[in-house]
């Protein structure tokens, strides 16, 4: 049965992988009880279609922090790629430059950055940091991703603890365990590379003060990740900070889901893209500059 | 057990119906993700009984643009009718002019016009038309629904694109394949026939500047189907079309469930009569022009 | 297992009648689709509950158009109980009797009211009369009634036809062959006696106009049983009735439950009397007069 | 499997005891309907995260009536803890000093007040008054818990009668029986030991009057659990209480939970003082202090 929507898609990725990595990759989508409230919040959502323009042609592309897409669909950062799939984060790269999307490249990549690069040299790309405990290491990774051609650092500010993941201590999962899979930090100069072992899985010593430093390093963007209420948004703008990342941990969970290697990927993509379009065509936008409010039923929210 | 309402007719209709040709109804009852909130929808609204009036007689008869029907009921356009049953859109244009209500019958019909025609001569018939690339086909289309006696022009507006029906996908159902089984083009008049391949299942070019060409070409009433939004509404008003018909999948839902050829179709009229006629007696009114929005309890809506 | 609450008597009744008889006693609760609304809206209500009063006394008595009553419990009229239990109406009336509650016999009460009247002659009871196309059978009943004793006459005014229920009609039960079960017209006195065929099962002709006609009929209160909008409540004011009966389906459904004749009659009341007795203590009232709105958490209705 | 979370520990709970003994705690845990709404009512509750704040030092103690505890935890009081395990509620109280929260010990205790002071000396702990009837009794309960080192008085103003428990009926568990396991009038002095026959589960009588009079036998904080409604919160404060209790089923329902005598307690109070810890933390709170009511989305209540 052909795989047609991204539903298909992760009920075969529970299939076949081992219970543990679905529930790494599940939970790891979970920070604390707000999964199912995003899920629901999705389903309410509502187009209010409008008909009778001409819609034969339909352009989904935008730009984001001054660079073209091909969508408004970026593969938000998650962890060790190389659980789901051997090639892991090299695949995910492929497959975004194909699709014309961005890929935000986790902190936890199972992949050095340099080979990430490698395996899709022309692809858009962002760097997600979290910030470490040691200052030194956040300058060098930094300054690493933006001489590697990264366009933007994304920062979490989520993970000042890591939320309970039930699932994982019932598999008796260990973190720590897992952070020696990243490769990250590796690096084919030797001088620069820096053992795993240094990487920390939270920060609840990062606070605002930081901000100002992690600008004095870097010309990139900065993009607040995780950032939930209007109050921290009004403080994000104060800091000068280049964009916010609201909520996404849906597009966390889909981005993932396993099907050969990048070809799973691209399909998954490609479908986001023509659910995508298809929306655009049934509310009359022939562009990313019609899309406005009026084309959500806001009562419903 | 004999079949009392509307919900027995559809579950016999799925245990005796091969499965792709129920998932093509069901589906085709579908446009996107709004089947369920019309059914929910529908089963929100309460009436509000008036009682200790005299509603010893109580008549449902009507008119619609000034045709005589016996309860406001109509067939809602639908393709393909020989997929549940063989006479297809004959047999449903004979039990429609039993029950006398309106049949609005589709573009993509399996019968020619002239056979529905001569099957039911003094029916009340409406045409639909999905708006063709071609407009010579269109022109013939409706010149031709015209001189055959259809009281009214149902032009869709909603299938710039097809919506994606996932159940169709799984079970590799071809959609070009399926308008190769309309007969609608052909015609006894070998003159005025032509090949059914002409036609295309959506027209994204369609728009409101097309609207005065349409009324160039005939007198018949325009009635503008799957306008969803205030703002369409009122363009609808702007460009003089006689009518619009808001979201009916529900109805669509229904009419094409199969019991014994035409047999079937009028039970499900007469019952959906007998419930309307039971309505208006337990709110009291004797006619449809007594009917007003105080006997819906809006704070449920 | 001791029957604790109405739910065991209704789980046990479901289990020991016939299907079709459960069907036809489910089904008489239900006047189209409110029966479940009914259910859920009364799960919603919540009280608030009063603390530190002196609540070691509590009285649920009360009256009832000017008659003393144990609680503020009536038995809402329902057809013939010799479905459910052979002696039918006679141990219902025994039953209120010594619960000390209102008992509001059927018009198609499967005993004569003369049997019900001998059986327990110091209860209350009221006449339910639905309106018949007869008037002097109407006349008959109701000065028949008064003068056996029954304190008020309640006229239904619900019923201009009959609602459909499905169950009834795939056990395909006649309601014709049903009211010849009727023997309320029946009498010891033969002059008095009409038979049951007389009797019809609905009322459309019914109207305001005839609520005069009744009133001078009998001196007896009249109560209008099955209005339901405001609009209605005020033309019963206008026509001088005594009282209204707002939807009470919920106490239909239960009263019919039988358990070894009148006994499970007499435990489902005093059930109900107890409950009623604690929601009492436990929102501080000492008799019914101290109950007022407060009690109620109107915010969740 | 580890467990991990209370429900964990509820369902082993659930697993390990007898029927009658497992509705005996739920039951217990529920005064009439409004469990289910508890629970809930809970899970609504929506944090709203803050974040980029210095959360690497979170204190999550604070003090209660001038008394300090690690968390503002405390364990209701419940009955009969020898029900669940043989040591009682000398388990409970040895496991609430090890996690410094506080022990709210029932006047339906099983063991005597003396051994559960001597099993946990330096824990802190209230005493739940269930006013007697005998007033004598009253007094003697009420000074013997104030001369061994109680430090409130928690008043039930909730029970003038016992609300209907549907399961125990039904397992036919007598109440007045299981008073007869309480040991807390039972005393190493002879002179004081009282027998508990004259315990009663409920006191309709008890009423604001009977206020001033508990105020007058000793100098401990007065706690008034079980207030539901703004009125009577306002007459607690008129009376001079100092404190009130409101609805905490949801913790009694919890702190019964079995796991090999205290350990199980133990690790259940470590689980919310964790969970509570991480709630702070992400909601950017490093004391007791900095929680305020703009951490809970209020639109979602």
């Amino acid at each position: 049965m052909p795989l047609v929507c991204l539903t298909d898609f992760q009920a075969q990725a529970r299939e076949r992988l081992p219970k543990a990595s679905w529930d790494f990759i599940e939970g790891a989508a979970d920070e604390g009880i707000t999964m199912r409230d995003n899920m629901a919040a999705f389903k309410k959502i509502r187009l209010r279609p409008r008909y009778l323009k001409d819609v034969s042609q339909v352009d989904t592309g935008t730009t984001i922090q001054g660079e073209a897409i091909s969508a408004p669909i970026c593969i938000a950062p998650t962890a060790l790629h190389c659980i789901a799939w051997p090639d892991g984060e090299m695949s995910t790269a492929r497959a975004a430059q194909a699709a014309g999307v961005c890929y935000i490249t986790s902190t936890y990549a199972s992949c050095t950055l340099e080979d990430i690069v490698a395996s899709a040299p022309s692809g858009l790309r962002w760097f997600q940091l979290l910030v470490q405990p040691d200052w030194q290491l956040n300058k060098q990774l930094i300054q690493r991703a933006e001489s590697l051609g990264f366009k933007a650092l994304v920062v979490s500010v989520d993970v000042p603890v890591i939320g309970k993941r039930r699932d994982d201590l019932r598999n008796q999962i260990d973190l720590k365990a897992n952070i020696k899979l990243c490769k990250i930090l590796q690096s084919p100069d030797e001088a620069k590379a820096v053992p795993s072992s240094l990487l920390a899985a939270m920060n609840a010593f990062f606070c605002w003060d930081h901000i100002p430093w992690l600008q004095s390093l870097t010309r990139l963007p900065i993009i607040l990740k995780g950032i939930l209420t209007r109050e921290d948004a009004e403080l994000a703008v104060k800091h000068n900070v280049q964009g916010i990342l609201v909520s996404n941990h849906g597009g966390r969970q889909l981005d993932e889901v396993p099907a050969s290697g990048e070809k799973g990927v691209e399909e998954v993509l490609n479908i986001l893209k023509e659910e995508f379009r298809t929306s655009m065509t049934l509310t009359g936008c022939r562009s990313i500059a019609e899309i406005n409010r009026d084309l959500i039923q806001l009562s419903r929210l």
